[in-house]
């Protein structure tokens, strides 16, 4: 049994520890792994699609503690999601859209236990990780599953998203289109360049800019010995468009 | 048994490393958790008034072991304290101060044992790592308990500082002093503006500069949709002054 | 049994996440501490000199997981070598030569298990991870050592790097020299200062730069309640000269 965190807590600051502590707390002796700690702040947009393309990495049974929550303290309902084996729990703003819309089985719960403690500001600690704690133990802290399934939890929000998601410290620049929606040919336009695909830094160039398909599978951007991000001038949101051949 | 890492070695780096690893020898089996990497670098005092805040998250019984330490390698002595329970581990310099203040029972210890190897520059790995793991074990590697108590670790500082201590990844901005020790109408002037106090991000507009108590009791800071840090050019030691309604 | 990891990752983004994913499922129970995240990206020379001043900390009998890897998807081969009864699992780029130059007995292993899924970008996940944990559970996934040993792995570095190869936390830089290699009364000249050696912060005036032994046996640069890297105008790769008195 695995407990994964994906927050934007980022690398520093308390707020990754004390989640930790409640976990050590409530379900001692499972493993936790910070799997993605600077997830783009306070976008749940965003993150959505690289939650989506890091969940696979996580064994099947094992649950992901997920914090990207601007609305903290307001309206949006905590929840627990099953997909395809394995658990997501946090806020509902749209941030299990993209994971849930790519299961083949999905069931959603409304979480409905609440703890003695609960602060305004970090619902991370005081909320989800005793339930995702709980859920690691066997227990569901919540009632039954919302009728809908996945689709309880969707946004208006495209099957890929051509923008840059994230960039990493070699200056390379994740997407959240994946690569196999795109034929082998295809080049790819970013900030009035045009890149070609290569599947990795050795077969190309030192200083050249191109695509390729990252680890996760997304379309990813890197120039070979260089930084991308820097290069290209690219940030969490830059659009990029794939240029299908005619 | 759990032991906490409060110090300010930074989110990389080799000194945190370093430190698991001692503690992974010594003290094998024992969950150790990172509750603050960037603390106040070599500032005990502003440290100490976070160290106060965070502790009570720790479970009773467990080892915080603290290293924020400009002086290693000079005169201040290493000790380990025991504050209701919890014990903290570090340099004798006003670390501790605060927490112990706040503490019913205090014990403070001098560490009078010293391993083979002690570096100049790095007594936690050498010195605390093994001390908090010892006490981790049920071990006490330090003789009697020092007459005065918690008195014997103080400082003449405050018992709420009025001061920012911390500015978090989402660019707010921790002070000293605790939310409780305030009237709940009470404004605050920071930086040469007057801020209004709110629950949470979720009922101010966006923009917005308030206050609000943090998770941890703190008077912190933020900025709707925003940063604080940022927009009113807030760093640690900043000073806030509270309006007391007259 | 442990395994460390020594990387060029940093301490966000989703890659140390991923391979202690693979660990926790491939050497469940087994101790994994980041013992450096930040390397000299791209940078296998600078991080050999890192890597073999660290590597005396991880207990005998542990392994080290070391990727700083700018070739991988390339030519360079993965090997794994047991230094003085310590594991290291890595690219062969030079990453491993100063430690196996400066081991007693080395022998070195290329790497023939191939995982079902490898990527062109992240051996440290697909190809190292699995190994590392393979040589945690007592499993070899190679054939026979390399017949000439360390001198396998080996380049054309010196064996004391007259350079800098790490700036930590607080603005101190380090060397790739070993402080023995000095007599005590050396000098050192570096950005056109020449600075004396000093046991440690608390000796020194403050403000004043100096050198000192750190904790790991390297030539370090500091300044006394300072930032030396700022004062200085150093970063990794800058040039030191040590003025041995004639």
């Amino acid at each position: 049994m695995l407990i994964a965190l994906f927050t934007d807590f980022g690398p520093a600051g308390p707020y990754t520890g004390q989640v930790r502590l409640v976990l050590e707390r409530e379900s001692p002796g499972v493993g936790v792994v910070d799997l993605l700690c600077d997830a783009p702040a306070f976008d749940p947009r965003a993150s959505a699609y690289l939650l989506a393309a890091l969940l696979p990495e996580l064994p099947e049974g094992g649950v992901c503690l997920a914090v990207v929550d601007p609305g903290v303290g307001g309206e949006r309902a905590p929840i627990a999601a099953e997909c395809d084996g394995r658990w997501l729990v946090g806020p509902d703003n749209g941030l299990f859209a993209i994971a849930a819309r790519r299961a083949r089985m999905v069931t959603v719960h409304d979480i409905t236990w609440r703890p003695r403690r609960l602060s305004s500001t970090f619902h991370g600690r005081d909320l989800f990780a005793p339930v995702a704690a709980a859920v690691a133990r066997g227990e569901r802290l919540f009632g039954v599953a919302r009728p809908n399934g996945g689709r309880s939890v969707e946004r208006d929000w495209p099957d890929e998203l051509d923008e840059v998601v994230y960039i990493d410290r070699f200056g390379n620049a994740a997407t959240g289109r994946r690569a196999s929606s795109l034929p082998g040919g295809t080049s790819l336009r970013v900030a009035g360049t045009e890149l070609r695909r290569a599947r990795t830094y050795a077969e190309v160039a030192a200083g050249q800019a191109f695509w390729y398909e990252n680890s996760n599978g997304l379309v990813e951007i890197g120039v070979s010995g260089g930084r991308a991000a820097e290069a290209l001038e690219l940030g969490v949101g830059t659009p990029v468009k794939a240029l299908l051949a005619t």
